[in-house]
């Protein structure tokens, strides 16, 4: 459902368009240094305001609200809110009737009967990636000396990024990208051998994230094309390391201490300036639809620190990194 | 851990060189006929024989000791056993000391200090995968119409796989591959939000085969070198049926109705015939291992029917598809 | 943790002397009428104010932040907050280094290795129950035509409550007491045979109220003195219906279709004003210890509104009651 | 479902005419030393032979088939195996027209459609609990230090056992019994505050015994009728110890390092040979039962080991005591 973990849970909650978006995190190390300014970076990074990001800015101040004394967590569920201010519901009203193609407007309809909340996407909204990355925060803590790096490495299948978005803006259109996510220095014998695997683990939560369509590990999908001559690492110094990293530091599901690396697919945003044709709901036809509003011409731009949040949040859910 | 699922919940156990494996499903709908002739089709897709398959074959008969009474499910947990007789563990005796490349060997040792049973892979071993296909096929029971067909699209780069496999063969090398799955016909409104998506939790599940590295739904990593007007998929029907399926089946996490579609990359088998050089872990030197025993050049060639098992187990765990 | 519930999942946060304290309800049916009047009565039914409750009155206004659309639950997470505003907390000032008796003080302490918010029991606080009532106020909608009723039937061993009532403030002490539930009508087929019985599920999430120390069902402990022949309830219609109903509606961890009954044991609130000798954790001496403070003389006076709540959040989690 | 457990869980399976019954340990500690011979004692106090308890006797010979080798625990799922060999079925065959009354006969057949096996009770049988006691036995090993024991206290309302015993066998009746459990010595800080408190997961687990109807932590019900005064377990020692334990090693849900202590009513069997009066689900009629075959005239004599066992059980998912 809208929770994720097991040693360590985050439930999130929130619409787009309704008071608030929040997240609890359960199972906490009680202990950890919190502050509300910790939050701000990647708040900022996450925020838009860079070319080919929505016009609409939020405050975006995060309020613990509980499991937070005296600047420390205190062990008990920590709960973190994010007002909604700068909404306009004006401009989705014609959704209703004409679902967006790509987007959950349709699916979220059909699955709630008609008493989804419409306005933004809801329930559905990018917006409630800004709880996640509140709950990275905290988790990047509790994971100490491991470090979560994730970078764009390509947008609209061009490695110069600003051009590609220049060009997709001027053609009202938008474009997907790559993001390739990194954890260093990883412990070894993280993940179980079957149905808890770290790619498991990791690919539910990553997958969480809206957008998201494909995942690899390692040479992922390149591995497919390789021989087993080329794609094995061999093991050269007792503590595992190994000469290559083609299988991102995990072997049977399970990490072996090298470097933790995955690549996550975005696809474009959904909602386009350009004019599109799609079912109007109402009169059973297909027609034209020109989508109102402020969005994203890449929304891969802003997932990267969406990406490293999840990560943590997952690398925090196993006992030995965080609780030792 | 080593079980899976809500609703439907599967729990594997077994070693390769053990007495037998075994799973056991749980929350299976009562009253579904069933009998051990059920079994014969999927175990004998899974079944090495072919060129570029290991030569180890094993009568794999299926052994329902509990939830099944006269040839019907009971709705108590219905327990598969399969003993495993041809079993050679002198073949694997030199692991111990030389862990192999690619493979869980020095993972296994690490995570479990040093007790795991190292016989052929132990609990790590693809030997499991022969659970996974028979609970895949009381499974697939449970989801009635809809049908999941799994097919490898290519083996090491090469749409020709006979000959890719020979080339291998001759190479003394293994060779990964590309799986593409389709269910269909496909309810609207399976998945949740945020983290059970559809994406989410076939994700989880299909990364608890062995040698799965990577994942992507319907364009998936192409999408991120898409155009939104490209990718977004027009509804042209009241039931959602869209012109293209650029989203295989899945918005917002939630199915919509058409297909769902999903390719994975299968990594070359580690075990290879050719020498490598890797860590042996007494002396500590990198030094010439030469891997005997039995296995396959291409594993690939018997993962379709695993991935429609979990594939199906997962399409099982939804109470839409498997309770009406 | 601090969350329960698979199908229909409820997470609870706060602190008694925080900005708030919420739930979040996952799982809900999209559709039910809700309005924030819907909570007054049964809010209103813990409420302090009676003889032998807490002076501390507070507002306890829910405010629906998610989930909640036009006066209709949407399907998504519907959190609940409520705001504290009535708190002393210098009251407890003294407690820290010297833990109450029968309190959770020093466990709490221990557990979070002294970063436990400690003001008002922090989020061991019985303040929490009021966010399990609230998230029961939903939960009765969701179960339909079943009611769930919860009275006090003793208090301090005694049926005249009200005298036992004013001895215990006369006498500076507190009392405990009992609490029958019943839900009905039940249908049958409810629970699991193993770990999930209806004893299981109530069991667990009734013991999640503070100061519940035993639970029977049916004739509970009077079966263990017993005969068969007493004990055993004769179906004597083609519905199941029983002559007796010492099962209290269960048999072998199903419902039976017969009345759900059940009867709970609440300690005597460990806040008395009664001076007390215990530990001082500073000196190490064992001294006595005078509570100041606002408490409950019988908090077994409130409690009957939040065990009809958690039954309702138990019932509301099996499918067959909350879906159809 | 039929699992319990979360670090440490156990899965049971198997009917009590079928062809064997089992469970699965996930999450065992690697490297415990285990052989067949650890079973025996567990196993024989569950058996039947004494007065009281029914004549049919099983080998009840353990058969470890995963997770095990050269004598030690690997890490892997653990799966133990019974078969099943002095089942006389027949015994069974008037049941499924006139289903016992408190037995499970007939929600058994509602629950599953009339699938479910019905010999000897099938699923929900008794049986069962002999691979509980199995899993038991590897549980005890995991919590180190920690003694779990359970003694019968009383049967029938009697504290002379054997002439409880003695007169119900006579009056071809039966009854029910107290059992009483305490774990020693308990570290500090298991449990959490709300949902998973202590007394929740014991109860959950506990109430998987078929038969229990009640439970109560320390003082339990006598609580009820208690003042704060007396109830309040006053501290005395720096490390908590407490100089009465009324609340049987548990505030606020979190274990207080002193021992932990319940007690359990076990109702009494509901097969006796006494004739009863219930329904024939045939004819729609009332009329007389005469339940044949063999049975426990108090089968509480034969529980205190499984109680032992399921709070061994409940004991080892706590990671500080299974991990450390």
């Amino acid at each position: 459902m809208n929770s994720f973990g097991n040693h360590f849970k985050v439930s999130i909650f929130g619409e787009s368009h309704g008071p608030m978006i929040g997240i609890t995190l359960d199972g906490c190390k009680p202990g950890i240094p919190l502050s509300v300014e910790d939050f701000e970076e990647d708040i900022r990074r996450r925020q838009p305001g860079a070319k080919g990001t929505t016009p609409r800015v939020e405050a975006d101040q995060p309020k613990i609200v509980s499991g937070w004394y005296k600047d420390f967590t205190t062990g008990a569920p920590l709960t973190i809110l994010f007002e909604n201010q700068n909404t306009r519901s004006g401009d989705y009203d014609n959704l209703q009737k004409q679902p967006r193609p790509g987007h959950a407007d349709w699916v979220a309809m059909m699955k709630f009967d008609g008493f989804n909340d419409p306005r933004g996407g809801g329930h559905f909204s990018g917006r409630l990636t800004l709880a996640l990355v509140a709950a990275g925060v905290v988790a990047k803590k509790m994971i100490g000396p491991v470090k979560v790096t994730a970078r764009l490495t390509e947008a609209g299948g061009n490695t110069d990024i600003e051009a590609a978005i220049a060009k997709a803006i001027e053609e009202k259109d938008s474009i997907g990208g790559l993001i390739e996510c990194q954890a260093s220095p990883m412990p070894v014998g993280l993940g179980e051998p079957f149905f808890d695997s770290v790619e498991s683990v990791l690919s539910h939560a990553i997958f969480a994230i809206p957008a998201v369509k494909g995942i690899e590990f390692g040479s992922g999908f390149s591995a497919a094309r390789m021989k087993g001559s080329e794609h094995n690492d061999r093991i050269i110094s007792a503590d595992g390391k190994t000469a290559t990293n083609h299988a991102g530091g995990i072997n049977g599901g399970i990490t072996n201490g090298n470097d933790l690396i995955f690549r996550i697919a975005i696809k474009p945003t959904s909602s386009i300036s350009k004019p599109q044709q799609t079912l109007n709901t109402e009169n059973r036809k297909v027609e034209e639809l020109v989508i109102e509003g402020r969005h994203d011409t890449c929304i891969a731009l802003r997932a990267p620190v969406v990406v490293e949040a999840v990560t943590a949040i997952v690398l925090a859910g196993f006992p030995q990194l965080s609780r030792e």
